[in-house]
């Protein structure tokens, strides 16, 4: 029996410390890195940690797009950091319009669980696929192309896009050329959209320049 | 006009060519390699490669761990080839269990969609995190970690397990240790478990030695 | 002597073969694979896989954007494949420009080699970092983010963008708008962009529905 | 020679700076990150940061499984930091088993010193890969999957396991089942071992609940 | 317009927070990792992080090797702290040499922009590449490999470096042999160089022992 | 008795087909890629594949550096292609030196298992790190960098190298100076040695021009 204890005390030893890079909670109020966040000590990661409650309830679709976008990524789920995955709840009442946009860092799965959702991407050849998703069905966009999801029935829909990142990224096409200080000269040489449309979606979104 | 054409023909023949590495869908008749299999060619790829019904309905929890699995790997999903992300659809029967188990190649983030499920898993410090889920709760498992879910309602339960991979690999506990032709000894020596237990299981999952 | 060459014929066989992966030049006729195209075998290749002349000359650039792009990836430079880095050329006449465009597998580093170029990119958080470089000034944007380079003086400007990947592709926005079939209607609803101005340049840029 | 130092000491400037990324010592006191340990300054780095006397000896096997592992990861020794290899030793008396375990972060060579030793892995498909290894033979276990070693002869065996990670990790089957607080029936329900074996081995081995 | 502020402050909030990892600017005050420095605080990046104006002149190539190379890795240039990408400049004077080297951790692309440079590099396999570059020629060099560039004209020759990493590292053969304190009996024995050329160099280069 | 068998059938489909990227022994005759060999079809693997019997016994040290070094690398040992590791043996009979070279693909981890070895290498800031070692001692030696090993003692020593990839590429500094047609006066150009010893080297090792 003493060598029992032996044994379990030497080996407990041993894999608790080998255990360091079995995850990296990520502290947040640590600096961060180019491969994550930096890790909360071990001796305090709970299994709170690694669950997250945030996308039991549909988000606010009270807005003009008629959608909400909620991410669990490494900031919102610090359990997430550095495993190379993450998730997002994306709620699209009826009319409702996830904008064209990209993720710069990661690929994204994304899973219908109610009503009806029209998908697409397009390819560095400007090739389109496009298709309309029901409950149940999935779809992959990869990394880094022009992306958009637009509920297509009458009803309320639902889904979830997981990542290939804890830190995916989100440019929305509209808030990048529109929504700051980007001079309007410049998004009109660089886009081809004529002054006036310029000023007026800029007038919107909140824009300036 | 002729010089608007000059710039699509030449912009559009660059583009076309630098896409290469936007996406590559698995050609499942090519090799695999270390990086994933290789590429369908590009002028034969259709949306429907990106696009999976799979998952809509149901798999048949008519067994003895109530439970069924069905995957959406590149194997089965060759759209996600090379871009680090797949997906499974989990559904628990009352009583239902996915036992122990392990994803060598991949973490794991589980999203529940209906009933109650507890899931877990086993740091490398042995440390437990266990936790009940409900919809719309998630849960992540790190790579290569021993977890589990089980049904913890008297209701039907579903939910989606997205990986950090295209191909996480999947090593279930007993199907390792008691369904192939692994001579009982070494399990036995290996696992302290004793020879009745060894048989009985083997006997039950089909193993042979 | 006969032990010096002893030791020769036996080293030389070793490092040989553990030579396999110092490169891999592109065999552009075998399969690509997620991690790059498939290797021409090491007896065929020479110095001239690892050297190209295709950048010596300016582009033309007799068209709307006043702009050449000319691209030294693994398809045009299969010494490059494997190796995490490629190369173009970007011509500019006096008012042309590189449109709004981004590359969804490399980060870019851009060195003016003649005149004057103001170039900017957009964060996720919609930030706007914008500056006019000069001969010898170099520049950096992040992997995956909108970015543009347009002509800042009275002059022809030259710049060459390297990349962090062998095959970064290329997403030139208008061209994923409105230069293939995407149906305008989804154009609009995903981009804000009304549809007299989505049917103008869908026209000028050869898209159709 | 004005011209010489000129050289030595701009040249010495340069490849000091560019030096910066050779080699990342684990400062065991810094925060942790998903790549690794933060770096001790390069200043206060020694050639003992790159060696280890700690394999010298045998690990005490004086235990019920009648053996050692003694581990050089970037905990012990902190050099191979973000260098994506460590090594531990394996000591086995006569009788000695190391349980069926898996390294959640690595891959696996095993290089056997001394005696014989029968060791194996389980793949994903259940298939079995066993063999017995004398003096100077090899074995590689792929990364995540269940493998283990036993003494194979009747004198003491030794060996040395290289792994593709820094930090392997490590997890032992039944430490993980029954050195912990899991509770009992989750441990039945999902390994389908009976209470009376799951409620013996909790008590050799420590465990609660 | 008051759902359009919603939407505005809504999206903003959480585009915001999703652009944690567009980019690292390197904290050069920081730990450094094995990923690359820590990162700036967001909120104090500005556009100069990402420019440099460090090339704009030639370096002093009045020395012993009449060249002269000017790094902007991540140390210079902290915007490309882990982006995978950074640039150096040679300027090479009338029989310039920039000597046989190695960049430990980054494969290279060289773009000539004036001049005439003789550039080659040799395989494990002890193959020779070399080739006589003009304005606008490219090379690639692969990673770890021993190469060089030598001034092939009478005219001062420059070129620009690119490399496939933010901290390329640089080890200059006669540097890392005759610079320092190896002592000189063991680079004799392991480069088969007499003694009299060992001393020589180390005087000239100012090594000891 | 029949839902077992159900369960049995069900489960071992799913996991046999997840298992495809558990591991991907090298087809030598197929093609190789940027990530290593194309995989052996599965079906045809056996435990071989992951045993090796060729670092047994001594290699040949009868030559003027009276030592050897036998690799284990993806083509000698299929096994590893794709996994991240591999490994050599080291003869070094008295006298023996293994001289200055680099591996341009791995770190090397050097155990010593008999007899006593000098080994050191020097970083990209041309500090030297050198170390006597005896049986049981470690060395790390980080990617890319220069190094070497010497026997130390009377006795003949060994040593066996793991790497950090399965192709980490062999460069032996002399000869990739002195062993092929890279044409003297560039190797003196490049090197600042006198035209004499390059030519006598030359001699010795085979090299021409």
């Amino acid at each position: 029996m003493i060598h029992i204890l032996l044994i379990v005390s030497t080996l407990f030893t041993f894999s608790a410390h080998a255990a360091v890079q079995d995850f990296c909670v990520a502290d947040l109020k640590g600096p961060d890195t180019p491969a994550g966040y930096t890790c909360k000590p071990a001796a305090k990661v709970t299994v709170d940690d690694f669950v997250s409650t945030g996308l039991r309830f549909s988000g606010n679709t009270s807005n003009i797009i008629k959608a909400a976008v909620t991410p669990e990524f490494a900031e919102q789920f610090p359990g997430v950091n550095g495993l190379g995955i993450s998730i997002a709840r994306l709620d699209l009442a009826v009319g409702g319009v996830v904008p064209m946009h990209t993720h710069p860092g990661a690929s994204e799965l994304l899973l219908v669980t109610q009503g009806f959702i029209t998908a697409g991407f397009v390819s560095s050849a400007n090739s389109v696929y496009v298709k309309t998703l029901q409950k149940g069905d999935i779809m992959v966009f990869p990394q880094g192309l022009l992306h958009f999801q637009v509920n297509a029935g009458g009803v309320t829909s639902v889904a979830f896009a997981s990542f290939s990142s804890a830190t995916p990224g989100l440019q929305i096409l509209d808030f990048a050329l529109f929504a700051n200080n980007l001079p309007s000269k410049l998004v009109e040489a660089t886009t081809f959209l004529d002054e006036a449309t310029v000023k007026k979606l800029k007038a919107v979104l909140g824009g300036t320049g």
